[in-house]
Formats: C-alpha cells, sequence, structure tokens
C-alpha cells in the first residue's frame, strides 16, 4: 500500500520536505460549479447587465482564496503563485442551470498547485452561494475536482 | 424578483448593513464530502489505526476555517462564532468510498452562520484531498449544501 | 497638552482599554481620490462598458480591507463591522481626471469605525493603481481624510 | 490604447501571468503624508522625547503591510520581500506640519514591489492618524504616490 | 478524571460550545522572559537610549499577537479583545541578564482570555529572539505561565 | 560592541535587507516544552488511546504557525518552508510531567529558519495549554530555545 507522505514516523501529520524537489514550471485546472433554480440564474445574469455582478465578486474571491491556500489547508507549502485566472460557464438543461467554475493556477516551484486550483474554485462557488442565499437557500455546490495538472516529478495528469 | 441584498444603488457590491438586525442564538449545519477509490480508503481508515489521522487534520482544518470565514468570502460579516463541531462518516457502496462531513457552526450574533458551516465543511474536503493526492489524484469534493439553519429573522431552514 | 490614549506609563504603545465604554450604533464615512492622465481615464471607462471593471474589483478590496483594519493598524481594536459600502466619483477638470472614493463603515460597538472607513478608502485607490500601473506609474493618490462620524462618547463630527 | 494586463478575455480580473518573466532584483520607494496642527505635532514629537513613540509604532505598522500586501490588494502577487525600510521627516510651514513618509522595498523576483512600498507608506500613514486621532481628527493624509523604481522588463522610473 | 471539552463524542477535537455562557468582564495576566548575555542586555539598553528599541518593537508585535490568537490556536474562540497591555522588566543576576514580560489583555466576552494573554508575552519574547540574534543564538524564552484571570464562570485564578 | 542589524540610521527597526544573501539549503530545530501535573498528563496520555488527541492538535497547530511566521515576527522575513516536523517527547520525574516539543523547519532561501522553528515550538506548547487548561490552569510553558541551524553565510550553531 503506498504510503501516504504527510506523516511521520509517529505517524502524525508532518509537511513533507520539498527542499530537494527541483523548481519546474506548474500549472493546475481544477473545475467546480454551483446548481440553482431559475429564479436564482434570472437574479445572476440580469444583474450582470445592469453592472452588479456577482461573477465578478467571485472571481476576485477566488483569485485571493488561491493565494491563503497554504493558510487554510495545513500541510501545503506557502507557494510564490505566478499566476491565477477563472472563467464561468452556464449548463442549463430544463429548470436546472447549473454555473461551472473552472480556476487555473501557474508557478515556478518545487511542488504542485493542485490546491490552490481546488481552493480558488471552491471559494468562487461558497461567494456566489452568499451573495445569493437571500434568494434561495437550497443552492447546491456541486462536484470539485482536478481536472488538469502539468509539472513536477509525478507527471502530467489529465482527468 | 427578489432583489439582491448584496448590491448597491449602483449595482455594485457591498456588505449587507445589518446594524438593525437583532441578534439571536443561530446555529447552521453543512454537508459536503469527498469521494475516493480503495486503496485511498484503506490509507485513511488503516492509518488511523496506526494514530496518523487524515481525518483529524481535516477536523482541525475546517475548525480554523470556519474562523477565517470573512476573511475569504468577501461580502461576509465577521461573526463571534461560539461553538464549531465536524463529524465523518464512511458511506460505502461496492468500489465506492465516500467520506461524508458535517460541521456544525453555532453564534450569537445578528447574522447567520450558514457560509461559516459551508466553509468549514470545504476546507475539511480539501484537507483530505491534499493529504491523500499523491495516492490519487482523481478524488471528487462531492456536493456541498446547507442541511439546516435555525435563528433570525429568515426563520428555520431544513433541507 | 492633551495625553495620547495610546500610550503607557513606560511611554509604550497600548491597546487602549474600552472595557467599560458603552456599545452605541456608529458610522464613520471615509473619503480618498486617485488622479490619472487621460489614458488610464479612459482604460477604466471604456473597459467598464466591456465589463472588465477595475471599480468593481476595488469595490471588493476596500470591502475586504475594512476587515483587515485591526490586523493592519496595530493599536486598533478588533470590531464587529456591522456594513460597508464604497461609492466612486469622476471629477475631471481639463486633462486631470480624479476618482474620489468614499467608504462607509457601520457597528455596533464600543469604540468608533473612523480606521475602518480610511482604511477600506485607501485599499480602494491602492487597488486602483494596481490595476492600472502598467498603462501609467505616474497616478497620484489623493487626499484621504474623515468626512463624518457619529456615535459614541466624543460626539459626532463632520468635516 | 494600451489594454490593461489585468483582465482576461471575459473581461473579468485575472493575476497577470508572470511565469516567464525573469527573476531580477527590484526596489521601490513610496512616499506617503500626514498633515496635522500643531497640537498634534506638539504631541508627537514632545512623546518621543519621553520614549513614546508614535512613529516606532508607525514604522512596524508599515513594515508589517509591506508584508500583507498580496492579501490586500486582490490581482498582487505574492513576493517573497527581501528588505523593507522607512523614514520619516518634518516638513513645516506655518502652522501646517507634515510628516513626510518614505518607504523604500526591495525584492530579488518577477515582478517589482511598487505596491508593497506605496502600501507601506499608506498604512504608516493611517497608522499615525489612528494614534493621533482622540487629539484632532481632522488630520489629513496627503498624496500618495511612486517616487522610484528599478529594475524588471519595464525599465526604471523616477518622478 | 475531568473529560476535557475540547472533544467531541467521537474523541476529535471541536472548538467549545459557549453559546449559553454569560457575557462578563474578563481580564488575564501572563508572564513569559528572555535570557541573554551581557553583549545582547547591552545593546538593548544602549540602544534604547539612541532610540532603537527592541522593546518598543516586542511590545507592537506582543499586542498584534493578541489579536491573532484565535488564528493561531486552533480550538481558541475569537474574541473581540477590549484592551491589551505589556510592560517589560528586567532582571539581573550577576552576568545573568533576563527581560521579564508581563501582558495583560481584558475582554467583555463569554469565554476567557488567558490564550491571548499568553499568546502576546510569547511572540514579544520571540520578537526579542529575532532583534537580537545576530548578537547570540543562544538565548533562551523563559517560564510562560499565567499570573492571574479574572472573570466568567470558573472564577479568578491567581498564582 | 556588535551592532544590530534591525535598525536603520534613525535608530529605528527595519527589515534587514538579505537582497544579496545567497539562497543555500537552511535548517534549524528549536525546543520547546510545557510542565503539567499528573491530571493532566493521564487525560492527555489516556485520551490518545480514545483518538482524541491533545498532540496532534497540537502538531498541526505548530505546523500552520510555522507558516504565519513572518506574520507574527514584525521585522521576519517571508520565507517559502520548504518543511515541517515536529515531534514529542514525555519527560517524567516523580509527579513533575514534561511533554517537551521539537519543531524542526527547513527551506531554500536566503535567510535563516530560526523564527519559524522557534514559533512552531511555541505555538505547540500554547496550543497544549489551551486545550488542558479547563483541567489546570498552572501549566507552565518551558524554555524554548534554538537547538541547532545549519547553512547560511553565519555558519552552523549547535547548542
Amino acid at each position: 500500500m503506498t504510503d501516504f507522505t504527510h506523516f511521520n514516523e509517529h505517524g502524525r501529520a508532518k509537511m513533507v520536505d520539498i527542499t530537494n524537489k527541483k523548481e519546474t514550471a506548474r500549472k493546475a485546472i481544477a473545475r467546480s460549479s454551483i446548481q440553482m433554480n431559475q429564479q436564482v440564474y434570472d437574479s445572476i445574469t440580469e444583474n450582470k447587465i445592469k453592472k452588479g455582478d456577482v461573477l465578478s465578486v467571485a472571481q476576485v474571491a477566488g483569485i485571493m482564496a488561491a493565494k491563503q491556500t497554504s493558510t487554510l489547508i495545513p500541510m501545503c507549502h506557502p507557494i510564490p503563485i505566478s499566476g491565477v485566472d477563472l472563467s464561468f460557464e452556464w449548463s442549463t438543461l430544463e429548470n436546472n442551470y447549473e454555473l461551472v467554475i473552472h480556476a487555473e493556477v501557474k508557478t515556478i516551484g518545487s511542488t504542485g498547485v493542485e490546491m490552490e486550483a481546488l481552493t480558488a474554485a471552491s471559494v468562487a462557488a461558497l461567494t456566489v452561494y452568499d451573495m445569493c442565499k437571500a434568494v434561495d437557500k437550497s443552492m447546491v455546490i456541486g462536484q470539485t475536482y482536478l481536472l488538469e495538472k502539468s509539472g513536477g516529478k509525478s507527471g502530467d495528469y489529465k482527468r
């Protein structure tokens, strides 16, 4: 069985030693989503036209959260992020409105930015929930996962 | 159409004025989950026995994240949280292992703690991902939503 | 001469004891501004139409900074802010374009929110500088001051 | 017209990708100031003698704020700052007392430290305001701008 | 045996529920110290005369750390601190120089401020170490403990 | 007399300029401890068996605190930590139970990680105090000091 790298010889958590890992260009793209009813969907999309823009707040929140990843996730290394971008896309099927969120994070460093991308996508979804919960509390944050990563010893990954 | 409360008259985001809302006891329970293959499941559950405990790190991360909610979610009010607890439960169906996470947050305040509970549950799930991603990167953080809330003017909510 | 309240009997800084001050509703409005040339002005106002909106990022930054005030300003008390709003207004005189920023912060607490309002306005101005500095580095953040405050023992203040 | 670099193709804010920018030694010096009446001026300068030192608190606040820049300014990259220094100088003209603040920040990195220097100077000025506002609330934080920067592709800048 | 209050029924850590505890005025005083050789002692005390003041930086650091206590200590409740003060006293015995640090923290809240006082004292001691370690790395941070606390259900405590 | 490096020519604190220091692999190990009576000792060690584990919370707290060092210690440089580990050992002498804490921090950087190791050890000790203070408030955090460091111009140090 593969050993977890995040535990020391006493079985307690540690921050893995990456002192000897090489610095390479790395990228990760994560995906999250939030499902809502038509009323929330209309509020977001119509407000956008009137300039009040839930998605632009969520975008800023996601970018700022990427920079807080190592503060939030206990065993995460602090990483000098070199770029973050988020994009939003609507997927509508009958009365089901889903906002799909992609977060892409880049760095040149000795460990990957998967957690930064996942955190950015999650916090963007949470921010949409926060701004719309006065309209409807039953929104659901959908599946959140890594779409792809590149760079580093463990090689590229594509879902 | 219900207006969003999070936008000012210029259509830009604001932090809603809750100066005149009454302080009441409030509670919120949120749910998230993370799905994994058998290898990760075995690693977590066997390691637990050997004291290295992914879930206890996730628990601490979730509790600490609840306290960072207003730092992460732009329009969230800072709230003096009076209690946080997380619990974990395994749901296994054939080769599908899902760790279900419940986060309960309490306060006496003039606004609810839904975002605190959702943030705690999300960050706990992200932490599990972080600690196990060396074993498998294809884990999926499942649906994240509010299970129930009580207290406050908008009344109780139960999914 | 009025003694500074922020120093103890050894002449060293302390956080003033407000344990016995009454909790009242308090409000403060601060003003800052940033001056720029026509090229930056055009970039901001035209981009706004194309949805890319410097001001909406500055708005989010100002609101989030208000919540960080007691982390930034050493002797500031942590205050449960109950509302924050920012507004922007253009003042143009010949080739001189000035973006005037107003930040309003509210709380129910035992000390005022002047610092929160000033910090929100300052960080909003800094954010505009950051987003436009690739176009022109000579922008100037203009005078930043308290416009008015109400609530608390020291009474109301209006500039 | 120069495009803003801080917006993606959807017109939403992003953190610019600097993955391919070269690491060079960089420096930036920013300037802010705060104007006050004679009473505040006397309090600061006399207290200094008695060891209580508004300026030494402002100095510490400015240095610590430089390290928080990427937390405060949404699109700012996290940068490993390699040095920060602040200096204060009084400029008095009749009854007008102005404390001029210079902040110098250095790094070896792939982006500049203009925002770090501007943030350090601004927060130092805000700290002086905070510590003296019990004496006079009408102090004005004066013009804040970049004095010079060096290093990086865009070349040196001197006001 | 007294049960720990910080564990839930699964034996995992939780933030204790204080929703029903009464808000009372509370105070705590903690003590730390740092021992150093004569060279460091001379550097600190002579520099103080020349205005460079290790202790004033340590004072600011301790006060700011008190406000970060609930961010650092996982199960600590966020508390609206209403006052913080630190004091320093030299205790010299032959060639042994010890700087004794007292930190006093106050609040009106539903839980005590022991951790805030202990954290302020500890961080003040760490800051002295940081600023003097170029002179001597063998300094020792001495015993750190609670001197007294008052307020709250568990009653007053005096060492 | 050795000059402090942390003061500028005005005698005020600065963050030392390390722009020209070489990046090398660095390591530091610090030690702290906490003394307690038998009741607390029994609670910790028996609870460990029942999975509730004070030490695993302290471990997470120490690791996360290492990452916050430059936020807490005013003149500390932000450093990209590449590894953190803590270990605990009981030293019992009659009725005196002492938990000895070792924290090891690594980086590749242009300044050392002594402060990160000392901060991690201190916060781990504070966390143990926090979680056990309901049982006994008279616990004492023992001597905290640097055990060894390696890397960097000033050479290796071993206590």
